[in-house]
């Protein structure tokens, strides 16, 4: 799983600026969780390269995954990186695919790590009622990017059709599921 | 979009063996493709790192996709490379989606080709009701790796809640969509 | 082998573009090879990362080769990817030296496969005096290059001194080989 | 910055072991932190290849840095990739010094980050003399490694005479530092 | 270890220059050591990135270290190389820490060559009281960098108290040393 | 340009050897140079995975090559690096060709150095009918390679019809340059 590119200079200056200081490779939008009330559905806050551009050629990024009660990061992969999951508080059920479709679960308890193979089909479920749960992820990019595969599969605009005879079904459920996954007006 | 580790030496030998000729680097199973009956189903043969060992370490390898009629491939992605296809006979439609969850499609005539950035959700079908279609497809690396999203996601048994909620549907649909995906008896 | 450098995005937009759409990542100009009369001298046509731009960073590349009974492709080598060459039909003598100068050679018949390591000196000979053969390559680099030994050798205006110590001989025979191989006027 | 070497599977199983389970890529030893008394002295818990074998391949690794008031983590470097330090709580002096002796300080607050750039000289402080702080660091290997400059320096036997030329000073200087770093009986 | 980021030409041009001849890829910097005074303290002269831009992209550069007799380069690492000395004439002795603190030295005599591996602190000495040494050094990057540890350290502005817990000794001792490696008016 | 892989520690160990001491990283084959008459051939003492397995991992090796006046080193290229070279004493003729067929050259002097880019053809000629050259070659992999044009091609069995074809010439010419080159008895 190699990571970014290698680069040349010790880090990479913003176009346009020939000199930067300590301020430049802080990184101070995660204050906001501090003290901030839980979010009703699962969350994400990331620290890459498009928030961060100090990450630049330094290949590692970050996220925090906030899981309400009942909530679930639903299954996605990460073209660009493998991840490493740190959970902070709560409970999680979380589980990953392999190339063969043999699937791993585990149920990770405060203080556990899971790591996600790279690119491969992972999800995370906080499966208490009750209680939330947060994690912290990391990357061996700086940008590893995300696919949902409820998003990219359902919400893009691919033909019925196409869906109806990749997933072994018909029109009319995959025009529902299409229909629950859309942006609610 | 890094391909697989350098090597330092001009191949590797398989384990046991110190000395191979010519056969060594020639790969010879898709022979049974020349005149072969056209398959009824969606067909993949792969020259990979498992059925080409001499591929271990030259950061390249190909596939053969047989489409008849009105067949998909079905949405995947590759977590090891990206995918070049080069459409020998038919026409097909193809596309992907990128991380921003926006959908790049195309129809390809023979002789077309079309480049499937690495790691992104990508499928390919067969519009034509009538005619097959054939594709010869290149991978920047010897274990390009295959994520299928309906098997890995709805036959590995993941747990239908996790699926109902991250589908925004309920388990009747999922389940009924596992029962499509299921393998006949 | 590794292949080209990573990229922290999906892919790369050309310079000056902001957005593109499926006809970005589609190549048309294999289409000129249906239907085409065949080429009376051994011919290549590439689709790497100057006929197509959308191979940036995606590290992979494929070349059409035409070989009219007799041709050959004279002894040359990659400096950047391994080659692995499929034949579409035809039959074709290949071989490649390794950096201990030992040769390996195989006549492959049509469907074969036939992986050049990265950075040897390669050649294929179409030994057939009546038919003509058709071979797909696929590269682990958007820009594989090629290293033709003939013309790097004998058409650059290396000195004749040169030459006639590095192969041993005299420099007429030097000028003899480099009469052959100049452009004809 | 590069990371670790590509793989050509989903993951790298250990010696002798032809399967695994979810457990495999489970982590639990971060869990004596929960409740435990806080460490008098700096102290680092790891999540590396070495304690978490699945993190072989996956080029991304952990690590939880205790700071009791006062404390601090020495002038350090990571030959093999960058840090991305999340402060959990407390407050942290931080910086890094680049090749052309350029010092980048920082006082973080909770809920910062701060990037060290790859093979730096870098060091963590709690200037705060009552509370402790406690980071978790994301690096882009499997195994970033530690140098610690005092103790590779004047812990490891290179010559008084050597080091009193390389820092300009005395003989009795250099060893008044040696006895003041060395283990304790 | 791997080198800098692969590039997919040739070479690398000079912003702004379209065409180059041979004379871009020579450098003629060295020719100052032939027949010069031998200099009064160690000294370093580069070929990297900064002073031959014909390196960008080749993963290559050197270095000649010239000792006079009793010199030292001190404690330092390359953040982005292995250093393979050879020594050209005189004697040196040669030492490198691991990341576990192990110390590997040896006493080197005219033509012997001996690898410091990446990243780790290293240094040389010319014990020779008498008669001066000269190395050439070849790095695997074309800027492999450098991080001198006695003035990252002690010249760029570290607080006292930092650098006093750090090597475990009191604020006079560090400004005794400070002092001794501050610049001479 | 990348070079060897990455690597998970600080150095590689032999096989079946658990530590090592200092004398590892030491290579001490290139002595015989020291006093030794000069060769009456060119002739190549190489630093390599293969001579000094110290630098497995370590992405960089070195060569010193002789050459006796009028000597040259034949046309050749290195498959896994870039080689600089730096001119120790005497004068030397030398070029690389392009892969679009351009000659670079240049005469150094002593004290030159100049880089003969990745995987491209190139030369070293001592054009001084009295007096021999010494250089100093660097290259960024452990194992760089070498592929010689004379050897490759027309000692290695290829045939004297494919040749022939390939050099647009008679295959008595090629059989006169293969008995130049034949190893005499």
């Amino acid at each position: 799983m190699a990571g970014d590119p290698n680069i040349l200079s010790d880090f990479i200056l913003p176009a346009n600026q020939s000199a930067v200081d300590g301020s430049f490779f802080t990184f101070t939008d995660m204050r906001v969780l501090i003290g901030a009330p839980e979010p009703t559905n699962f969350k994400v806050l990331k620290a890459s390269l498009a928030e961060f551009p100090a990450l630049n050629g330094q290949s590692v990024s970050t996220a925090v995954l906030q899981f309400p009660a009942d909530a679930v990061n639903p299954p996605h992969t990460h073209p660009r990186s493998a991840e490493l999951l740190f959970l902070i508080f709560g409970s999680l059920q979380v589980g990953f695919v392999d190339t063969t479709n043999k699937l791993y679960t585990q149920t990770l308890q405060e203080g556990d790590m899971f790591v996600f193979p790279k690119g491969l089909v992972h999800f995370q479920y906080n499966v208490d009622s009750k209680h939330s749960a947060l994690a912290v992820s990391a990357f061996g990019s700086a940008n590893a990017g995300t696919v949902s595969v409820p998003n990219s599969v359902f919400t893009t605009g691919i033909d019925d059709d196409i869906l109806a005879k990749s997933f072994k079904t018909d029109v009319a459920t995959i025009q529902a599921i299409k229909a629950g996954l859309a942006p609610k007006p």
